[in-house]
């Protein structure tokens, strides 16, 4: 049974999108579900061979890229996505029963969410002090274990800790939407779909112009970027790591000879290609009809 | 006498910064300084009338802009920067008297700090749970007031309160920088001093290939872009605003002009034009012998 | 009364469009005609002193830039466009009276005229030999004197020599035009009309990709390239001259940023912006609102 | 025994470069040489299966390409440049026995000829009235039949025809080369030899910014463009061919992506990869060591 890692504890969104990648049969057959304390712990889990995948969040409709994932994806030993799966991100609102809105003074909540919820929280609640929890699940546990009056957490951590429910589907934005990806250890891409995602990290020496060669690269070729953030690299202000997402697949010419022209100037880590869980962007050009012409004029044939 | 916000309390880094940009004569003369409990707070201070300007935080080395201070420069009323100062930021951790650092099982942070110390933490005290406090002066009140064990705040807080300091000079990154700045109502840019750093939003459509566009206003015209960082808008995945910095002054030509070409197709918000604490990047071309060559194109000088 | 030189002698189209352009009052009042033996003669008299504008043919439909007249104008001391004029070019072949058709065994044609009517020529007398010919003219006057058995020129030539008109309204190209500008010293250019041509010459250096820099100079800018031919310089194989006609003037802020662009690293000679006799392409954007926007800016306007 | 057309009659250039190109071992043994009378004759004889093969001049470093070889490349059934020869190309002045160089009131030329030694002429022999003949050897042919005094010839048409020499060596520029090429109908491309020459005819819409994305799939690769030169397409003004060549082979992986590229946006003609005469530019950079590393990624292995 492959043994996956996931950014815990049990009731986590992220355990829902591992349970949703269950169903859609991403593996063959049941797993057992591992909780981490972190991203960064759940990709080094795999990195040590301890499990043979990992989910974590990566993007958030919301408050865009997950910096604790994206920095462990971009250092240390290579880890490759292999599935993607998005979760409309809702919160619920729990207290220990006979709690009301009003009594809340201290509120529990992964900095994450409480990004999410902000706007709410503040004319809901404005006088509750945040409490900083270690996860959506942990927020219900400090609510259980009396560390906070509240939590912004799931149905799912209320059901297990037996808390009430002050609120649900709770969301600033009512589209919030948040990706998880699957992570292993470096694979073959799943086989392309026509709808697929690539992702790469890009290292850009800073030299003008330097970075418009790179997005020149997939301009040229009709590649379409569908993310595209940076972080500074924390070696001093003005260098960058670009973490850029397209549509495509490895296996699909536009991207594989964009890749090759990017790895001549600069340092390019691949995250993967995969499906994409829903339709974004144009795909790449179909290379085929010109590499076909491209044979014939090599093998000199006179009627193109 | 001006009034000048600032993100603190009393005892944050910006109040720091703010003191720093007072010697530094950005004012005539001194200020009086008000303190806002965040950095969207002190920026709506100017808005409303209440202040004349607001130091607040806008970029760290180590973790990138500011979230915060970003999102509320580039929405609402338009503000803009004048000056700049840049702090080393390295923090002091601090408790109540007698409190040993293996005593230490909450540690109360402001989250941007609790970045920049995060390895440092998970070193020297592993087992310390995470108390979010609301900025680095809020977290040594938090100490004083019994609310967590100790602190990463600054020494200036914790003389104000009378704490202990069990370790100082903390920082994860040894160059660890953040970048401060001085906001105000819309005015002529400061006189170009020939190290100057001007600061825009673009909000870009989100067909393939206007990224490219976009930067190419700035190559073709050897314009050196020192920072450039993305964040969603909120709208959906793939929208972004990009938060670019780049050397060189609104007064200097090859700027003014990738600024009008840049506003031909896309929305731009200018965040001003001011003196560079510290030289960086290369200056934007001097476009005096071209303008003068063309002048004489013009009256039709045979000799060139 | 001003002095025009031509390329002449009488009796040549070019003289036809500088008639043209004395009805279309581009001098003010009659003009002294003054006929040249070649392109480059016609300008050079212009260099002297000796006359005070040239009228030359520039450019076919059918055969390109004219080359004697490009060389002349991209060496030696600079001279400026002013105007131009476009004719319907059709051919009178003409004989001494008596001659038939077929017993033409020598056809004299200036060689830009043998040219279009190449096709012509092989069709109706495919055993006439060439005979070259100064001008279209001069080839009526090669008749007159029996150097040859007919030859390609004008009706008006025909006249002036009492010659028999054999074919009228002869050419390969039906839609073949000419055009032919009028050359002075350098001066300020005519007024802009909203529909004018700016013509330049360009040297490049020889590195890869200088090319393309040069053209994103235009690009960039949504200025329409409306000719663009090369030229080798005569200093071995692989260095060009490129002549280059665009959609607007040197007063459109779009055209002049373009040429300061280009002056920084390349060598530029402007050959002059002038109205153009027919519409062509997409004059360049409008700059104004966008000028208006960064005096705004400039200015410290809150409200854009 | 293969039959090779050139453009004749038997002493021109051509058919010395044929000659070259016999001694080069480009055929399997000796040739069957065809005089035509022109280069598009000479091409059309490939066509129609008379020749194996032919010889036309292609580019001179004087004068440019050779518009009558390109017209003819460019249009009809698609033909293919296999070998390539330079020649200096210095004159020799012919005229009967006994005729001194101020008897000469008429000089044979083939036009191309004539533009080489324009200034030459202009000095030595300034009242000599221009004849034009079609060929190099039947400037020769012209006089000894009596239709001129002198020719602009060669050594071998002189003594085929026994003229006397008046000047020998004779040449405006002192570094004219003229390109001589081998053309057949389409065949697969002689081997890769690390300095080949790719040339190509490009038809490009008449969109603002179509040339620049031509270029720029030769930027983006590196590829080193070393000929460029542009004809109106006879269609009316504003719409041109251009006939470019570049370093490389189709072989070569950055000019076969370079030839897909831009078959997908405009009509390409090949025109074929061949040896260089003599090394010019730059080579395409080595794909190889980035098509490993894609391998490498594909096969989904760990450590790159």
């Amino acid at each position: 049974m492959p043994r996956i890692a996931y950014f815990g504890p049990s009731g986590t969104f992220t355990e829902m999108a591992l349970a949703d990648l269950e169903v859609a049969a991403v593996f063959d057959g049941p797993v057992e579900r591992i909780a981490a304390p972190s991203q960064g712990a759940a990709l080094d889990l795999i990195r040590s061979g301890a499990v043979d995948g990992a989910v974590v969040p990566i993007e958030s409709s919301v408050e865009g890229s997950i910096p604790a994932t994206l920095d462990s994806l971009a250092v240390g030993p290579r880890l490759q996505i292999i599935a993607e799966t998005e979760l409309d991100v809702r919160f619920t609102i729990l207290a220990r029963p006979g709690t009301s809105l009003d009594a809340v003074r201290t509120l529990a909540a992964y900095p994450v969410a409480a990004a999410q919820v902000r706007e709410w929280v503040a004319r809901i609640m404005p006088e509750a002090r945040p409490y900083v929890s270690a996860s959506n699940a942990a927020a219900a546990e400090d609510v259980a274990a009396g560390r906070a009056d509240a939590a912004v957490s799931t149905a799912l951590a209320g059901a297990r800790l037996e808390l009430a429910t002050l609120a649900a589907g709770v969301a600033d934005h009512e589209d919030a939407v948040t990706r998880f990806v699957l992570v292993t250890k470096p694979r073959p891409a799943p086989a392309p779909t026509g709808a697929d995602r690539t992702s790469i990290v890009l290292e850009l020496s800073n030299e003008p112009g330097s970075l418009m060669r790179a997005f020149a690269e997939f301009a040229t070729r009709s590649i379409d970027l569908t993310r595209i953030e940076s972080r500074p690299t924390r070696t001093g202000f003005g260098t960058y790591r670009f973490y850029l997402d397209c549509v495509g697949h490895i296996e699909d010419t536009a991207v594989s000879e964009a890749l090759k022209a990017l790895h001549r100037t600069c340092h390019v880590r691949f995250l993967g290609s995969w499906p994409a869980s829903a339709p974004t962007g144009t795909p790449p050009p179909d290379d085929e009809p010109h590499a076909e012409w491209l044979t014939r004029l090599r093998a000199g044939v006179a009627d193109l």
